[in-house]
């Protein structure tokens, strides 16, 4: 009972994203358009050119049902996407005063003076809802009309994200309740310690059994996330069907299961813990503080992560984290051995219930033929029990080799809370 | 003497990345474009649709010089890039029995089976250079031809960044060299504890005297970046131009440069403490091992760094830093005087010639009338000298708190390096 799924597409504006800037909204936009149910059918990045945004955003409203601009909102010279937008739909701008008066008062607040130029944040395309911008002195704007038979609206956002997300994530119901063909409904599902291969080829027969539901397998530094969004008549139809894809997934591969939605594995794993009442350490090598800033970007970490020891060099391993020189001498800092003993020492340094060690070589240099670039051993100990260790041999740059190693220890942590 | 530069437009293809996976292509792919002498003029993300990809590809041949086109050309069904190239050019594809020996001869190095569906990587549009792939089976490909009375180059790329960055690297001179309208030359200088804002306009004037030049500005992180690229009819001409440019921007902004072309601050400063025969550790309580994770993604790290605490908790600072209970009650962890103990304590535990420390409320939660969310102090300590600290208000959200305080933390140290 699956429709086609309406079609968005992405106008990103700014000539930084064709200087070197990363464009990060392309992929913050497309995940909640997927899960509001649109099929995302492209994005471009384009400089502050009227003529050159003009054309594509007429290309963009003859393929697509959606289309959602980011940046050249602001005040200067060259945010333009108005005027742009304007003259692809060959509508006006018109200046609003009540508009004006309310960016003015947001400027009162700061005690800073209005630049002239400001006033053209108050233009407004004729038939254009204006979306209020609670963070920022540029609004949105949001224009519905019909064309070739079929609905279209288009959005336009300022380039901040600050400002972007917000005012995206309170017009998307309204965006999806317009375009819906049907009803949609969406799943998240993380796994970790998992091949993405294998993953992919366990799926394949919940694919083959939901032919109408869309599907998508991502891989990122280890962790793979899988999305799938049903279509159908009713809302409890789709969700109906997602429930059962969500039974199936998992089946086939919950035992890699990290968590749901937004949630990444060190925030599963935090709150787990924190559920347990258990206190977390880490004792770093090769991965020099990457796991301990991974563990400490979810917000309250401190109710469950108390800290530990970058142990680059070996005599911080020996004095911070007793490794024993012996130790070290027999076979060396990159060893099951020496992790099992960094991660038996931190967690008494850090008085913490539980600790993770990394110790690797993350190249380009250091390798050698029986320790190549990429050996990196992990290791965790506690609550009240001997540490575990996990050998790794990971391919490719240092960057890969840390951030491969730092989710590999993470879920030798989630599979030792697994057992407990 | 400065001659309309060559254009340059970016198709990076796979469903993927419009499903959520952010596109650092782009930003690369720029960046070098850029200082080739090129203006890229737009980018494109498109699922994997021969219709879709030949379209975008008979536009961005007939609006630019040179088309870039990434990813799209492994073995599976999905990887319709080289068909859909050569319907857009209207040539054939042909099976090249030497390729596929080659791609053989890598599989053997692996001892793995070759799929039968490999064979397409073998295929090669009429006409075209292979371009040989030294991390992977996919080779890129290049077409040269005419159209509209001027030359024009089309260059396929693997996807993946290992496999990619190599080809485009080799391949970028003979681009540039053909399509070069007259040369350039190209300059990229790095600047830390400026704001963007103050940066731009002492660099106002460098801009204005050289109006046949490009400009860029880039904030990010706390750092700011300066790109130049020079045209003239000679590289002499060129290469003197952005001499001049060089000294101009030095004098009006050198004090905050922190480094040229790709290195990072971190790099610069890693190479000033190994030539100075210093060494360095952390002791991080909010970044939580971001300052260390910065550091030590620098290759060879390990000759100038030590490593350090992430005292997260108070008792990982008392135990390990020696930070007095009594400095803790009476100020507080998020205070100067905490940050100050943090730093010599640090010296001390790591055995080091200097100390960088940080300390500070990140967010969301934790803040209060006095310190809120933001506050953050960062010291240095050594060498041979007692520490510093400087109090910082970042505004933002946890991550940018937490990136900034590093960049903050960064500056501090390069200060006292050049003080010394």
């Amino acid at each position: 009972m699956s429709a086609e799924p309406p079609k968005a597409y992405l106008v990103c504006v700014g000539s930084e994203l064709l200087s070197g800037q990363v464009n990060t909204h392309q992929a913050w936009l497309s995940v909640r358009l997927r899960r509001a149910g649109f099929d995302v059918i492209g994005e471009s990045s384009l400089p502050d050119s009227v003529p050159r945004i003009r054309a594509a955003l007429k290309r963009a409203l003859a393929a697509a049902d959606a289309v959602i601009v980011c940046g050249g909102l602001g005040p200067t010279f060259d945010d333009i996407t108005r005027e742009a937008a304007a003259s692809a739909l060959g509508r006006k701008l018109s200046f609003r005063p009540r508009l004006w008066k309310v960016i003015l008062k947001r400027f009162a607040r700061y005690h800073v003076a209005v630049p002239e130029e400001n006033k053209r944040q108050a233009e407004v395309i004729d038939g254009a809802e204006v979306l209020p911008n609670a963070s920022g002195s540029a609004p949105g704007q949001r224009l519905e009309f019909r064309a070739g038979g079929r609905a279209r609206s288009l959005i336009l956002l300022p380039g901040p994200y600050s400002e972007m997300s917000p005012i995206f994530d309170a017009v998307l119901p309204r965006l999806a309740a317009r375009h819906a063909r049907g009803a949609a409904a969406a799943l998240t599902v993380r796994l970790a310690g998992v091949p993405e291969s294998v993953a992919d080829e366990r799926l394949d027969p919940v694919r083959a059994r939901h032919p109408g539901a869309s599907f998508t397998i991502l891989a990122s530094g280890g962790e793979v996330s899988f999305h799938a969004t049903a279509r159908a008549r009713t809302a409890a139809a789709a969700r109906r069907e997602i429930a059962e894809i969500r039974e199936e997934v998992l089946a086939a591969v919950g035992r890699w299961s990290v968590g749901e939605g937004d949630e990444t594995l060190e925030g599963a794993l935090g709150a787990r813990l924190r559920k347990a009442g258990l206190t977390l350490c880490v004792a770093e090598s090769c991965t020099g503080g990457l796991l301990g800033a991974r563990l400490t970007s979810v917000a309250g970490s401190s109710a469950w992560f108390n800290g530990g020891v970058i142990a680059y060099a070996n005599g911080v391993k020996t004095r911070a984290l007793g490794v024993k020189p012996s130790l070290l001498a027999r076979h060396g800092a990159v060893s099951k051995e020496c992790a099992l003993a960094m991660a038996e020492g931190a967690r008494k340094f850090a008085a913490s219930s539980m600790a993770i060690s990394i110790t690797g070589i993350a190249g380009p240099g250091g390798g050698t033929k029986a320790k190549p670039v990429g050996t990196v051993h992990v290791a965790v100990s506690g609550p009240g029990r001997a540490a575990s260790a996990r050998a790794l041999l990971i391919h490719g740059p240092r960057e890969q080799v840390r951030s491969r190693a730092a989710s590999a220890a993470l879920v030798l942590l989630k599979e030792t809370l697994d057992a407990l």
